[in-house]
Order: structure tokens, then sequence, then C-alpha cells
């Protein structure tokens, strides 16, 4: 086991002394505001053992990677029937792009993609009122991160739908395919709200130990998911979880990640550690500038990748 | 480690009771007539220690499985420079689609689709003649395979060429846009030849040894590759190795691998084996339908998968 | 000046007489509903002379013709600023196409699609309430056709709202990039209404006229545009009226004309006269199939080709 | 009648007054050399009068233009069933697209698209050896223009040739598809010397004749096509002939018309005259900027739209 608390510190320090920081994303007024400047790296592994560097309790809004946990959620409800709606190939396409679902009569490549997650949000309201699912995967958020105190920005969550023209044509769009169920608002609603959950690396590298662990949750001390459903997501995560830019993550980071644009990243080392990191400037394919610098070099140090020593 | 003689034995035998075989590949007449009925599946492990099953020791026409040994000879040749002419994402479109290369201004996406890997030819022959280039590339076949006898199978070269006007389109489109260099008859010419090099699951398995032990051949007795650049390439493999069933093939099997329209298809378990499987029967997304299913076996009872145990 | 009695008396009963019909619009409800074997023509000329066949006093739902008449409002409104929001340009895809808003940053092909009327409308609206502009339409319909018993069918307005999903995801899509700017809702509202006005063969061709008759509207006895305006709108008409049969009908009828999904069709003869057609059974393209037969027969029975005698 | 002479005149000095004159085409390095201050501007009548200004007897590359005469040869070789091969609607995309190819299975939208232009002059080799394929084209323009000394530029064909990767790409692609049907380089040999037809626009607008008057040609005293046929051409033409700004024209200038990249274009008021025009600068779509400003003043003096007075 490589000393995990100094190489998370030597990272910090070296991501804190660079100029390049990317943009903060600005089609969300609200995060537009966040102060480009921060920077936070977790690393926890089964035992518990937490190396943290940075901004690691500054909490942030997690954005696309809350798609990593309703997916899990929604699996749970349905099981495989879930790929009915949503396939599992990489898009090839920028996150929000609407071409691919008029070629592939409205089912979205993968659920990590806008329209993907949507549908994936809208399997988990079947049959719910809104404030019900969204209590239910806010829930589950508290439980795979063990605290409690884990809430949604309402101001986010009001400024996304105040501005998310494009993710209402998606939705729409999905339900002139019969893709969608539910009515578009309700479906559109609780999506906002979970993309708003604020975490800070801590949290969200803590939620993710049930995927490097096989399913298994050692904090929490139970089974989330199977292995093999485990290893099923992880594989998503590393072939679509980056959008247009999944391929550069595998080749120069070479973990199974998902990032978000309010600049997090949750990344899985399967059998060693989950790792969160957080910087909001973003580059052109819309992930974690910074972030993904850090985790090239933590899995550099700690010779990580599911590719080869 | 498993016992991987009883396993790839009773893979083998699992996948000649089958009757689902899929279809084999008819737009190379040559290819077409090939008995639908075969399979073979060869694991070695780094002391050279290999499990046989099946048909391991009929040629077979490599195709695009080529694409892996052509893009570490460029590497090794222009280094970093390739990426100005082929990208590193997946495609999100069929193998040989030609939309993603007019929105792209002609740099195709990847080096394992068919656009890709031209232009990578092109890199290779660069101030060559064809002859030259493709005797260099047998010559690197037949030292990763350590076996002199492997050959270009020319009647499968000709009937490529004869019917290969999707290439050629490709071909003479990047062209248009200055990514090809060289004149297109030659580039074509050396792709075709190379894609239809002819080799068994042992030779092919023993070929990607480097693949999975950090650039190190142990087989030929010395580095091939940087240990970095063999991550690269499995990572590549990963997120593209498969056309547009890459998610498909992450998501059930867990390796990186690299499939030909000729039914074989390479994986890699970093670390642990390299392995060829063969079976002609295609899929719908033009990977061999039994090799994908015979290696989900494997990656179960062996726990390989880089996803997690 | 042919025989116009004889001739559309002649064509009427020709097309009574034809087994081809067509497929009735089935994606509303409320136009699913409409019996197939309905035939209406009606010619309308400077002098008020009209010459009627068949069904020509059947109120039908004019969907998609109303284009024709918000454009010239629109642009009686902004006059050529209504170019920044939508194109001229044929579209070269389906009536109902996301994929090419994507690629031209939300700004429509021509105002003859669905997403390029629904910015016309947007245009219409500005500034007032849905109930306002849709006043608006319907007086200057009824001004047109010198009738005012033109009404809103309801039960065709609400039924296109339930189902307009692919519409809304236009709207919202369109909103997303700035093109729209009043609340989707509104717009949509006002949207499905007009395509739900209702009107006869006689009411249309009438109102017709001032597009043959160089913008003079010879039975409202004043000027409704410019000659150079009502020129223009007819060139619009030729390229974009009939989607993606837009050159098939020019090849084949060479009038300006404007189709809707209800079965009408709308042509101008400049010049010579104001043609209607209607009859529910749509062809591929989704144009009415028997009414671009009859429009055919009706030019070749009359010379009025605008692409020579 | 208006007084032809002297509006072509008066074209004649206002275009060479202006100082906008668009970009001569750069991607044929023969083109490239035209001078771009040159202007000319022809129109013939039924009875052979002609009204000439400026740069009148130049010849310069007629191009595209060539696609409204291999068409009429093709129909008149092969009728009704040149439709196989290639659509009749607007193309939606610039001319050298090889995405809508993708799309629709490897048939051009129309014959007035590279693509669609390649699939004809396909139709005209059938059978034949290139050099006896473009003795007949020739010949047919000597005809039309009556004029036996039209010659091909070898030089701009051998330009094109060696810098015609984009249509081979097409020509290729289109092979794939069984679309056509000789030897590629055999078409593109045809399709690039028949474009690389050098014509003053005196000769153009003489060889246009038979279109503007119902398929007979008044000067070569006897007919080349039925008048039907005439219709439909110039309804393509109206629809296609200026690649993707086919839509503006139609709106600006209201003619049938085709242009060429060598700044020509081809219109026809039928019934009234053939007009022929010529600067080598173009517009952004490719088509002669002053061309189109000139054909639009011309229109406007005469009052020959075909949309109304």
């Amino acid at each position: 086991m490589p000393d995990l608390e100094a190489i998370v510190t030597e990272i910090a320090d070296a991501m804190r002394a660079r100029p390049d920081r990317g943009a903060v994303a600005s089609y969300i007024p609200e995060l537009a505001r966040v102060d480009a400047g921060q920077f936070g790296l977790v690393v926890i592994d089964r035992a518990g053992q937490v190396a943290a560097g940075g901004d690691a309790d500054i909490p942030f809004s997690i954005q696309s990677i809350s798609k990593v946990f309703t997916l899990t959620l929604a699996l749970g409800m349905v099981g495989d029937r879930l790929w009915r709606k949503v396939g599992r190939e990489p898009s090839g396409s920028p996150f929000n792009s609407i071409v691919q679902l008029e070629r592939e009569q409205g089912i979205p490549r993968n659920p990590f993609i806008n329209a993907g997650a949507i549908a994936v949000t809208d399997v988990i309201l079947s049959g719910h009122q809104p404030r019900e699912a969204l209590g239910e995967i806010l829930r589950f958020m508290q439980f795979l991160a063990q605290d409690s105190g884990i809430a949604i920005d309402e101001t986010v969550a009001a400024s996304e739908k105040r501005t998310g023209f494009r993710n209402a044509a998606l939705a729409n769009y999905m339900r002139s395919f019969g893709v969608l169920e539910n009515p578009v608002d309700y479906t559109l609603g609780v999506y906002f709200h979970h993309c708003a959950i604020a975490m800070t690396c801590r949290q969200l590298a803590t939620a993710g130990l049930y995927l490097a662990y096989s399913g298994q949750h050692p904090l929490a001390g139970h089974s989330v998911i199977s292995a093999e459903r485990a290893r099923r997501i992880n594989a998503i995560m590393l072939t679509c979880g980056h959008y247009d830019g999944s391929g550069e993550f595998a080749y120069r980071v070479g973990l199974p990640g998902k990032s978000g644009v309010g600049g997090g990243i949750l990344a899985v080392a399967p059998g060693r550690a989950s790792i969160c990191v957080w910087s909001p400037g973003l580059d052109a394919a819309g992930n974690s500038h910074l972030g993904r610098i850090a985790l090239e070099m933590l899995v550099k140090r700690t010779g990580w990748s599911i590719f080869g020593v």
C-alpha cells in the first residue's frame, strides 16, 4: 500500500499551484458563481482509512455524479428491464445531444448522458409522487455517505429548472416515443433536484465505496448490490462516465469514473479505494480540468490503473 | 490461479454444443466461405503456460485485430504525434461510418474503426513502398507470435480489394482533408493486406502477451513498449475495441479486447493472461457471437474482470 | 381560359373512383377519425369565379396550411427581422426532425417545418397574451376567407396538446438557444390552436387569393401584402411547402403549395387562380395522396405550371 | 417586352462598379487563378435576339452547370429509370456532403449535388468507354450551343482529378451500395472532364434555350426533349440548382437556375428567355455572388419571376 496521505497532500499542493483551471460551468447561473480556485481530493479504502487533501469538506453540487446512484437505485427496482429504456454504449456525442435520440427511436445511448439519466429518473418515479421519489434518492445518498445531513441545494435546483430548456426538449422528445411514462414536469423536477444535491469530497468518496468493493459497503456494513452489478456499473462508468471525453479519461487515468459539471469526479479503483476529486473549472468536454489531472497523478503514484501496472 | 486447462476445455465443449452461432461475415466473399461451426480458445500466461481448447491451431483471417498491432507499430514510429491524425474516443457509430468524419474534419474518432486504422496504416507507410511497410508489419507479427511462418492470405487480400469500395471512400475522404498523405491506393493496399494476415488462436494469444504484461513480452524476452503505452492501448481496446458493441463487451466481459470480422477476439487480462478466442459467426455489431459468450464465461470462472472481483 | 367547371368535375369524379387513398394521419387521435373517402377541390380566379367539385364545403383541419398565413402575419409585424429566427432553405428532413436544429444552433431551416412555424408563432405572440395572439390569427383568416364563421376545433387543439410531445421538444430546444422568447407553453398553445382551425376548400381557396394576385385580395378589395412579398412567400411554398416531398411536388405539379396533415393542400397559380384540394389520406411524406394527384391533373389540363407550358 | 439591351447594359455597369465580389473557388487550383473582376451577362429569346453585357464572350469553366445537360442526356437514354439511382429532393446539405448518402443507402438526393451528378454520369457511361461517353456529352453541348468550337479545358480537368479526393470518396461510397456500376475511375474521369468544359455566357445561354421553350430549341430548329420533361428539369433546377442556397435563390430571383463554382449561372425564364450570367467570386454557399445579384435585378426590371408579377 502506497503512503496515501503523502500522495494526496502532494497532489493537492501541486494542483493549488497550477494556473490552468478550466472554465466554471456557466449555463446554470448558480454554478457560475463558484470560486474556481478550490480543489479537494479524498481517497477512502475498505477499512475506512481516509486520505484527504485540500477542500475536502466543502460541499459542491454533485450534478451528473448523481447519475451513478440513480442508476444503482433503478437497477435495484426493476433489474435488467431498465435496459429496455436506455442503452449501454458510449454516445460519441456531447452530453446533451438530441441527434442520437432521433436516430435511435428515443432510446438514449447510456444512463450517463442527460437523456439517459432522465429516463432512469422516470423509472424511479414510476407510480410515485415526485416528492416521494426524491426522498428515496436522498435517503439512499445519506445512507451510502453515512451522513444524514446531506441535502438538496434548492437554489441550484430552481436555477436548473429555470434554464433547463434543453433537458425539457430531451424529456419531451423521449416522451413522444413512449420512453418516458410519467408527466414530463414530474420527471424533470426530480431530475433537476437530484442533480442539485450538495456533497463534499469526503461524503462522495464514502458513498462510492460499494462500487470499489464488489457491491459491499464496508462502512454501512452490508451489501448494496451484487458483485456482478458493481462490476457492470463500473464498466459503464469507464466507457460512458465522461461524456465525449470518456475515451480520454480511460486513456489517461485508467479508472472507472463519473464526472459532474459542478467539477466533481467520483472514481473507483476496484479492490483498492473509492476516490472523489473536486475542482470547479471544466475542460472542453465538460469534465473537471484539474480533477482529471489529479487523478492521473494519483494513478501514476499508486499503480492503480485497471489496465495494468 | 484457477485450473485454466479445465475451464478452457469446459468452455470449448459448451460452445460446441450451442446451436446459436451468429452469421459469418458476408461482405468479403472469401470470408463468407468459412465454416461457422468452428471454435477455438487459447489462454497464455507469463510463463508461457498454454491452455488451449477447440480449434486452437486453425488459422483464420485476423482482420481488425491487426489494428492493435499497427497501432503499436505506428506509436513506436511517431509517438504521440500519431494523435494529430486520429482520436481516442468511442465513435458511437458502426465500424465503417463516414458521417463522423464529415463532422470532425476528416479525423477519425479512434484507431480501431476502419477510418482510424487506415490513417494509422498511412503513418506506417510514410516514406516507404507498400511492400516494405507490409514487410515490416508482417515481421512484427511473426516476432510477437514467435512464429516466422505467419503469412498473408493473398486470396482474402485480393477479395477485400475488389470489394473494398467503402474503405476506398473513407480513405479518399480523409485524403481530401489532408489526413492521409500517401497515394490512396498504396495505403489501402497495405491496409487490405495486413487485415488479411492469417493466424491461429495460439499465435494471436502469444502475440498479445506484451499488452498483458506491461509492455514486456515474456517469451520474446524483451520490452516491446513502455508500461504506460501498454496500459493506454488496453484502455483504447476497452472503450473502442468492439465498434458499436464496445460498451456491451465492457459490460459483459470486462476485459480490454479487439475483435475482427473473421470471428477472432484478442483479449487481455492485465497481469494475468493473454487470450484469443475464435468463432466465425458474428452478432449484429460485427463481433464474434460465441467469442464474446466464451469470454464472459472465462471471466466469470477466473474472476479476471478489470472492474472488480 | 380553360373550362374550369368541367375540369374540376372531371377530376373530382376521377378521384372518387380511385381505390388508393393513402393513410389518414394517426398521430393526432382526432384526425385519425376522419373518413378517408372524402375529396374536395375548389378553384377561384381573380373575378371570384368559383369552380367547385366534391366535398368543397366540408370543413377540415387546416393544420400546417395555417403556416402560410402565420408567416404572412409575422412578416407584416416584424418584416425581414423575422429571418433572424428562421431560415428559407428546404430542410432535407422530415417535418418534425430535431437533428437540423442541433447542427444549426436552434434556427429552423424554414417557416414551414414544425420548428420554423413554432418560431413564427412565437414572433406573433410577442408581448401579447395567447388569447389575443390567437384572436388576431383567427380574424386574419376570417378576413382573408371572407367568412366570419371560421373557428378553431377545440377538440382537435386539445388532442394535439395532449400528444404534442415532439413539438414540445422542438420548442424547448429552440428556447434553449434563445430563438423562442415567450413561455414555451404559451407559444405551443397558440401553435396547436391555429393548426386546429377548421376550414372548407372554398374558404381556403378564397383565403389564398392574395398570393395568386401579387398581394392583392380581389374579393376583400384591398392589398394584403406587397407584390414582392407575395412572390417570396410563393417561392418558399415551392421549395419548402411539402416537407421532404417538396421536390416531388415541384416536379409533378409545378405550383407553389402548402400541405397539411389534415389532407388539405393550398396551391397558387400566379395570375391565374387560387386552388384548394382536400383528401385526408396521406402519402409517405405526410402530404395528401389524392390531393397531389388531383393537382397534377389540374395543371396538365390547364397548362398552369410555373415551369413552362 | 422590356428593353433588354438597356437593362442588360445597366446591370453589367452596376456590377462592374461593385466592390463586393465574393471569393473565387480555391479548391481547384486552376480555378483559383481566374480574375475575380470579370462579369458577363447574356439574355436570348425565342427569336434568337441577344442582349449581351460585359464579358459575354470570355470562356469560363462551366463546372456544375454541365449537370443540367448530363441530366438531360441521361433522361434521354434511360428515361424515368434514372430515378432509381438518384432522388429529386433538395438535400439540405452542402454540395459535397456524404452524410446524406449514408442515411439513404447510397442514393444521392438529387442530380445537382456532386454525388447525384456522378451517378448520372455513371448512367451515361454505361457500356461505353470514357472517351466515347465524353465525346457524346461534348457533341451534345456543341449542338445545343450551336458552336462546334466548344472544348474541354484539359488543364482544369487534370487539376480536378489531382485534387478530387472528396468526389472519389462519394463515388466509391455509392459504388459500395451498387449505385455506380462502372469502374470508379472511368466514371470520375468523365465527370471531371464534363465539369471542365469551357463556354462563354453567349454559348451557355444558347444551350439553355430548350428549357425556356418547352423542350424546343428555336435556333437548332427541332425538339430536344418533351415539354413535360423541360418543365420537370426546370422544377429540379428551382428546388436544387444552387446547393444549400437553392431556397435563397428562389426567394430572391424566382427563376429556375443552375450555378457552377466557376462562377456561372444558367437561368431560365419559361416562355421568355434563356439567361447566362458569370462572375467568378462566390458566396458562402458556393454560388456566384454578383451573378445572383445581377439576376435579381434582371427579374425586377423584367417582371419575369415565375412566382408572380
